[in-house]
């Protein structure tokens, strides 16, 4: 059994180094805060004080970090795995991070002798706990069959799409088309409300037809019930279209109603409610005048 | 069994016509074209020269028109159906029109002692066809229910929404939704594409998560095969979507989205591809420069 490094043991890191561990595998740790994992050092993970030493005692190195700075900073930085890491080690990076940087790192890894997989999930936290996250990879066929049988039990649907970068570039094609989805159901209920029309029965008739989308069930049904509890966070969200509107830029692609929605979710945290679910966006919107 | 009237006999109007006609009702006919519907007459349908034999002759009226201005000439002009119908008669627009139009009608019909249903439809020509319309109804519970039987002769799924407007209000928060989801997926795949990855790929991952839509599904298969046949033409989502920014500015509801969309899809009809299925809209995107 290859031997597990887990850096970033958050929201989303500490559910899925937890589900590792209960299939067997022996993980070495590092977080930020030592205090908030002290449960998993009891149930037999090793702790590690340093990137060196986690670099040198695992076979595999799985990080799941806030953003593109923090993966580069602990797989490329100073003192960091790569610098440590014995040849033939593979990175298996499973934040959501730029395209642009996943590449870079893919290339880094490879001067190295070591490889890199981007792996960005959805299915949040409940999807973490459940073992039941979509996986997203991007890298060579080699490297995705040796972390396979991790992803397994990380996750449901496991989809080997392309070539490095070819992970995070899903995973920013998803956060387009849901950001855009909630904005659509949003505008359309409160469209429905204001002239007078039970939005309840508006999503009702539109489940059954062309409108259908996970948003109009489950995001049109949270804005119904004004159920902003996350869920996943809207400066979260926004942050993924900072992702996408920068590596849109960098690949000549155009973005115009993405970068409309990236606009009203700015208005959203810089209003105080980054911390609410992605859903209150319709809260925006009620604020708005007509067009 | 009522007597039926069906004034508008095209794309859409025509197999649903052909659809009563097998359910064993006799209808009286009329439309722009006679030649158009002589395959209904020698059918047994019984062709009406104006609107005030259509009036005079039947319980029952069906409009299914292209636009509102058409609908209020025929239901409340001069010599129109409520110039000359017999108080009780029922009136069933199932075009897709303005919701304040829609509203105004039912007005209209309630002061010559008649009634009103605004019951537009979703499913397209097909769904004609095949008699598996979506329809969504706005009116009284009596109209509702004396149409009923016509209904379940013309669509599957059948909503009695509200009150009158109710339908056209539902239509509309489709045509939102559905031209919004639209645009979310032509940016997803294009920006996957132009990032130089697989958009098959990326369309098949995301089918099985948060950013599921009927649009994703159905309109990102056509974008990736170029087959842009309508389908529904652009030219009249469009249309749809004029009808929603004006109700939208009548009931006060904010669309930013929507209305770049409506931009979008204009700039797709002035350039001459109204005629195209409305996920040619990708079309567009990639000849746009990147944001």
């Amino acid at each position: 059994m290859e031997r597990i490094g887990f850096i970033g043991l958050g929201a989303m890191g500490k559910p899925m180094a937890r589900n590792l561990m209960k299939a067997g595998y022996t993980l070495n740790l590092l977080t930020r805060t030592r205090a908030k994992v002290e449960d998993l050092i009891a149930a037999g993970g090793a702790w590690r004080d340093t990137l060196k030493e986690i670099a040198q005692h695992n076979d595999i190195v799985i990080t799941m970090l806030p953003d593109s700075p923090d993966v580069d900073l602990v797989v490329a930085g100073k003192d960091g795995i790569l610098e440590n890491a014995r040849p033939g080690t593979l990175i298996v990076d499973m934040s959501t991070i730029s395209p642009v940087t996943a590449r870079k790192l893919a290339r880094d890894a490879q001067a190295r002798g070591c490889d890199f997989l981007d792996a960005p999930v959805s299915g949040g936290d409940i999807g973490a706990a459940n073992a039941t996250l979509t996986i997203m990879v991007g890298g060579t066929e080699a490297a995705f069959k040796r972390a396979l049988p991790l992803f397994q039990k990380l996750g449901k649907t496991i989809t080997h799409i392309g070539d490095s970068g070819a992970g995070q570039i899903t995973k920013a094609a998803n956060q387009i088309i849901t950001s855009i989805n909630i904005e659509a159901v949003a505008e359309a209920l409160t469209f429905a409300a204001k002239a007078g029309v039970d939005p309840v029965k508006v999503r009702q008739a539109l489940l059954g037809g062309a409108a259908y989308s996970r948003m109009l069930e489950f995001h049109g049904q949270r804005m119904l019930d004004r159920n902003f509890k996350p869920g996943f966070r809207m400066a979260l969200h926004r942050k993924d279209l900072d992702i996408v509107l920068s590596a849109a830029k960098e690949y000549g692609a155009p973005v115009p109603v993405a970068t409309k929605v990236r606009e009203m979710m700015t208005a959203m945290v810089e209003s105080g409610r980054g911390e609410m679910d992605n859903s209150s966006l319709v809260l925006l919107l009620e604020e708005m005048k007509a067009s």
